[in-house]
């Protein structure tokens, strides 16, 4: 989106910035490393909500709308924030971006989010094909932005639901150095995944040693560089002796035009996580994945489905973190 | 879909089936004599709710999160388990599988549905194409599943909203041996009518006597003996004395390709139920359609709008029944 | 729509009428004036409620449900009736009839309409291309109907909020004369414009001069005439002295196929307002627009985003009319 910078004449733009009392979170550098451990704290005594032991819904967020605003396919992203939402007590209203809406009538982009924005929505849920989208929002919205995922950049919630899976498979609280000791392996399209950007930085926050490995140009040591990380040439070298292996699907959707697709097979005998290589990985280590998972391509039937894969937990606990990352957008405490 | 079997494998499974306090509704053989009359006992309850006497919302479900799964055109069915759920307090999510979900992004079905099981659902309302995919989803979902039509199978919720609304019109209360000395014809498509196979069993099980007449090969003999119902060989035979008239449309949709499709005019000659032959009926009886209705199809205009319709009242008495199901198959217990 | 006279026959028609409690708004003369000015007084209470000041949420509607029907790509409109409904409290249920829908199994579209009412709604907010819908609809339904936009005909709620939006920049508390000693030019297509027409009566209700005045036969002489306005024969002679500038967009898709569309450039050349033409303003005047905008045609970006423009407050205040009227549909009473 092109913003323009007609705000300062805007007699609004006062009162905008007056009425923001909660905090964006477009990228894992918004927050502080005290910040990001409240977040997980507050996330973790979540859980419970979202397992349905115990009280089924909060009404922490009593009176907020959000506005879910997602310019991308998505199904559970979308549908997580929605469910955090509601157990919070807050109302979701969709917005898509489509043939169906304003745009026809010639307005422009800016315009259709600045009218959105004045009906008062506390919180904008915002996923978009383009690279730092929920970056610019903060500048010209009264309504707080979570980025859901944009572009190839950073994705900040997943990143805290991995971080607060990693916690819980190896009883750690949330708190400075709560991953120190543990080696976390990311492998696969590191390049294209805003998934592993915004999870290498918040590992290294909290005190993780990381390592990148991915075919060719999807994962080049300057990218390990770029994170602190150890770069790995394969697969095996990166995840012998790890404590994490998160692996991640190709991303063809972002691939360039031209670029050749590796088939299924024989990446999935280079780079897919099977039985057999499971034995690398250090005693007690966990496999995720943060979805959706391309069976027989980056990870076997067998290790999907095996006793060290956490993947549907981290989908529950992403339901308790959207919550806490709610709650926060909207200034409001969780108990 | 085709429902792996790694659950055995899958830790959370013995969670998965703990957690799971209410009651699936996947057909009609699901309830026992006694739970039939207790649902539509508690949705008769409900019935003043529906019609805006009252209290116009309860909080039983309240914190209950319901995912609505569609993979099948559906208006009425859809908004009126919606309706219902939020008469309850509870919160509903749409979902619907199409080119915007993660599937474009390689992922199994039954992956995808686990995936959204972890958000945490209470139960799913499911409608699909195939035959016995609620009953496939059973046995993979922590949350409760409650079928709202499968394929040509069974539309459980639809046969108790005929009863009760039949259960109305005659005076009766819900108990065993209800519908006796009552004779309800079913007339039109009832092989490919999922309402029909649904109310069969149910009015049968509560006492009526039941009559099946259909064109050609879509109410053939050997369906009517299925059901323990009487084969007719027209609409007049099948109509002559009944209590109840229950009109089928044709479902053009479920007919194999290359089988000749009825004309409106020749069809409604035949199998349409006009103002001359209501006379058959007997005294006090009343009509009945599932909708949707093809006026001068399979009811004459005047038949559709006339006093012993009670097609729209169905409707309403849909609403009550929905709150009934969703209520137990969340483990909650109404007023 | 068709509307078939059916319901004399009906028996549920007598209930129909008796369990209407509230009022429903199809255009500006369902309002007599001491309405009009209750419902701007009620959404003038709301306000604070819009803009994140105190309270968020009222219960006035609670275990209400709405059904939202837009039958016509809207953004804004639908957003903000969704909003207002929410902010009381009410549920909102979406329908639109697309491919999905029973229309495909033959229903009719009235038959489709009383199936939705049979649920239970409390009330109906329609937007449909067809003139007239709305109030078609108030003679079949239970549920009361409020008008978000027929064809070219109304848009009463777009009416009360640009008043609301005027009494609040002069300082004038909504009452009989309210407007009196005010000049409001409406500019553009008005002809097109159900937002002018609705205006236009409006404002002349609670006592404003209005000057109309549009390119060619978008604004002709007599359609002044009938809302009792000066016609004016170019946007100059329309704004010079006015407290008000109401600027339309061309509503390309409704102009006659083979009309010639006026290129942006001449249109905005003879018919935008830019920062050269605010000066014939009166001083103190205001620049409103229903939106969506097309920049650069009828409005310079200058004027749009100037101090001036209320476009933005418009919306705001929107979704405080549109609370007053939802409650006013339900019979309820707002604090």
């Amino acid at each position: 989106m092109q913003v323009r910078e007609p705000i300062g004449d805007d007699p609004g733009a006062e009162v905008r910035r007056d009425r923001r009392p909660g905090r964006d979170l477009c990228e894992i550098g918004d927050l502080s490393l005290d910040e990001a451990c409240a977040v997980l704290a507050s996330a973790a005594r979540m859980v419970p909500i979202v397992e349905g032991r115990g009280l089924r819904r909060l009404d922490t967020l009593r009176g907020a709308q959000l506005l879910s605003v997602f310019n991308e396919p998505s199904t559970r992203t979308r549908l997580s924030f929605e469910v955090a939402a509601r157990r919070l007590g807050a109302v979701v209203v969709r917005f898509t971006a489509d043939g169906a809406s304003s745009a026809t009538k010639g307005e422009t982009e800016l315009d259709g989010l600045l009218n959105l924005d004045a009906m008062g929505f506390d919180a904008v849920v915002v996923r978009d094909r383009r690279d730092r989208v929920p970056h610019a929002w903060t500048r010209v919205l009264r309504a707080r932005v979570v980025n859901a995922g944009d572009g190839t950049n950073e994705h900040p919630t997943q990143a805290l639901l991995d971080t607060l899976t990693i916690l819980e498979a190896f009883g750690r609280a949330p708190a400075p150095g709560a991953l120190a000791g543990l080696t976390i392996a990311v492998c696969g399209d590191v390049r294209h995944g805003r998934v592993a950007h915004s999870g290498l930085k918040l590992f290294a926050l909290l005190g993780a040693r990381c390592v990148v490995a991915g075919p060719g140009d999807l994962a080049p040591p300057e990218l390990a560089e770029r994170y602190d990380a150890r770069w790995a040439p394969d697969l095996d070298a990166a995840i012998t002796g790890a404590d994490v292996a998160m692996m991640l699907r190709i991303q063809r959707e972002r691939l360039a035009p031209g670029v050749a697709q590796p088939d299924a097979a024989s990446y999935h005998a280079a780079w897919g996580l099977t039985p057999e290589r499971l034995g690398r990985l250090a005693p007690g280590a966990i496999v995720m994945h943060p979805g959706p998972i391309n069976r027989g391509v980056e990870l076997a039937d067998a290790v999907a489905d095996g006793p060290q894969s956490r993947i549907l937990r981290q989908v529950t606990l992403g339901v308790a973190v959207r919550m806490a990352v709610l709650a926060r957008a909207c200034g409001a405490e969780l108990p």
